[in-house]
């Protein structure tokens, strides 16, 4: 990494050496899950691109921004409405969740049975390792699951400006007036932060740049109904993780490039594997990067992955935001109505989420589904069991994985996956 | 136990065999905690027969209730408005989760990663060995937890009639008008099962025969102010655990006679323990029947537990509900009022229980503070750290427990246990 990073990551008070150690674990990590993947598609040496500069062109690029005035909003959930965001001239990111880090001091705040993902979260804080997180000018956290929403509590002395959104749990009219209320004071938040009121007009500028993001996505999936398969499964899943991060407008055109060529592909019958490989679903929590390691283990294992229902994926951007609305009323009611669809785990019941699963198995021509579960989190692994339950008596084989981030289990997961793809064929 | 109560249990399509061996064991824990205490007053008599009469006299009541077109509603939790059954002419009682039971099963249909309470609750009903649950013509669920929130989607497969009352997660405006529908939803919804409207008459009663209860807990918990302790924790525990069980007025009237005896003994100066027996608060999870294990090991370890910060303890109990109200709008009202202040760990942020744990401290002149956590249990497990931190600086000693129902911990615990209780003399 060149000087101008060191600067820049010294300024942003990170901790230089163990973020030396996290880059070169990462560099090593993505050679030898990414790089190592026969037959990938050209477009996917953008995100190769995006991977190595993950910590330094994209910060320098959110820095730039700071100084011309723009405010950069970090977030962890797919709750927190971007459309908002970019109305208020704000960029929002995604913040570093998908490795250990840290680990011991992350445990004098949190329990050790809290899921990786929250504890990944605190890590990189405290350990000083997420530029996008010392670069935020504002963290907006939600209440979703109980471990986040008390875990914000502790985080709250650790981070300056910690912004917490309240979420409803069911789907009631109280619940969507709940969530409108958060809308609105998030709104009226962001305007006060920024001192750029929302208007119809910008606001409607923000739905229109995020829903071509999502668009761009949404062909991407599409594509993926194709056998043999264009993409790998996790060459796919960096796309839907860099959808958190990257400018929106380049982000758009990449992925849209990228589906250029996997309908050339498609067209060729050419296929990151033979047209009689097991195809999995993948269905449960996020996964943030660098985690990888369950699509990694699947697509050694002799399968390919054609879906991910998941918020990094499409639980996450399958719905669009009503763009015909003309009042700022008329589309923040659209914004509520976009984001009280999500099928979270919290939400109960979620019926939806069964369903959109079954959809996508079918959609993806998927003979299988593995459901990617975080130890400790308890709104997937608590729905896993029923949805095994109803998919098993469909014959759509379910497989059920607990994991965190460790590599201490990846003999055990690679067997049971192994197993499960096996019988598949 | 009579032939009488065989038949109950059989016409109840109770395990007989599983129930048996249930009552067995309950029994000899209950002899071996609670029997073999010294100095236990007199008025703890009723309670003893309460306990053996547990799954006896107190189902043939309610059975009997029921003849006469009662109806029973089964609660698992104290946001559960007890005013409004007793108003609609039902009778509120809290459902069996105190004890492991039919674990395999239980976990064939939840994580092994869920808290022992909400496993327990699911054993009962899959080893069919609560007359209480199989008593109840309606079971009333509450998204507290994630774990509970999520279990009952499974839970309604197994019980007939399951009402879910929704909560809010803030004590916000918006909060408060959540609650506020959710008891307005579920008078209807009682007063539609039981065929009885509920009148400002009828719920003034009910205030009045629950302030009652509470009342007389608030009795019993101001004598605990004395120094010798007049009563155990543990016996002062099982009278805050026969509270969801007992009738109303037959209880009130039972606590208010222990008083009397009582208060008689800090004339006297006669306590449990001596004056030098350092004093500990337990804050944090309920702690439902036969759930004994951690006062059980704190009072053989030295030291007399002098409150309870639980649910089953003061967090249920200590706040009254308005009783001046005269339109069933006013009664409403101070109902909401009054649960909305219960400071449960799913709320956030939760700083009324902090202030609590320290009034409480404070006027029960504790030495220290144990928390008592269930392994599992995101909310308290996850507030319990810093309040730790809290208590530390300001030199109340804090103890932070994790545990659930299983005996192989106890030998740890108990070490751990004396250590502290040493460092408080």
């Amino acid at each position: 990494m060149s000087q101008e990073y060191r600067k820049m990551w010294e300024d942003l008070n990170l901790d230089l050496d163990a973020h030396d150690a996290l880059l070169g674990v990462l560099g090593k990590v993505y050679g030898d899950i990414y790089m190592a993947q026969k037959e990938r598609p050209g477009g996917m040496d953008y995100f190769n691109f995006v991977m190595t500069e993950i910590h330094g062109l994209r910060i320098k690029e959110l820095l730039e921004e700071k100084k011309q005035g723009r405010k950069i909003i970090g977030s962890y959930c797919v709750f927190v409405p971007e459309e908002l965001v970019l109305a208020a001239g704000a960029t929002l990111i995604g913040l570093c969740s998908g490795a250990d880090f840290a680990t011991e001091a992350v445990e004098q705040m949190l329990p050790r049975n809290t899921c990786a993902l929250i504890k990944s979260s605190f890590g990189f804080k405290l350990g000083k390792a997420c530029p996008y997180l010392e670069a935020a000018d504002m963290v907006v956290g939600e209440n979703t699951c109980d471990g986040k929403k008390k875990a914000y509590e502790s985080l709250k002395t650790l981070v300056n400006n910690l912004y917490v959104m309240d979420l409803p749990q069911m789907k009631t009219p109280q619940g969507r007036e709940l969530l409108k209320s958060e809308f609105l004071r998030f709104r009226e938040a962001l305007e006060t932060f920024t001192g750029k009121p929302i208007t119809p007009a910008n606001l409607k500028q923000g739905i229109l740049t995020v829903n071509a993001k999502r668009r761009a996505l949404h062909r991407l999936s599409s594509l993926r109904r194709a056998n043999p398969a264009p993409i790998s499964g996790l060459d796919a899943l960096l796309a839907n993780q860099v959808f958190f991060y990257d400018n929106p407008a380049r982000f758009t055109k990449s992925v849209n490039a990228l589906c250029d060529e996997l309908e050339e592909r498609i067209r060729e019958k050419k296929g990151v594997a033979s047209e009689k490989t097991p195809r999995i679903l993948v269905s449960g929590c996020p996964m943030a990067v660098p985690n990888w390691k369950l699509p990694w283990i699947v697509e050694t294992s002799g399968a390919v992955i054609v879906g991910e229902e998941s918020c990094v994926g499409e639980r996450g951007t399958r719905e669009l935001t009503e763009e015909s609305g003309n009042s700022l009323e008329e589309l923040m009611e659209a914004l509520v109505d976009r984001y009280f669809r999500i099928d979270c785990a919290i939400f109960t019941p979620n019926q939806d989420r069964e369903d959109h699963i079954r959809e996508m198995a079918k959609a993806y021509k998927a003979d299988g589904i593995i459901h990617y579960g975080l130890q400790f989190c308890q709104p997937y692994t608590v729905e896993a069991i029923p949805l095994e339950k109803v998919f098993e008596k469909e014959d759509l084989p379910f497989l059920r994985v607990e994991t965190d981030y460790s590599m201490e289990d990846v003999g055990q997961l690679k067997t049971r996956i192994e197993a499960f793809v096996e019988q598949l064929r």
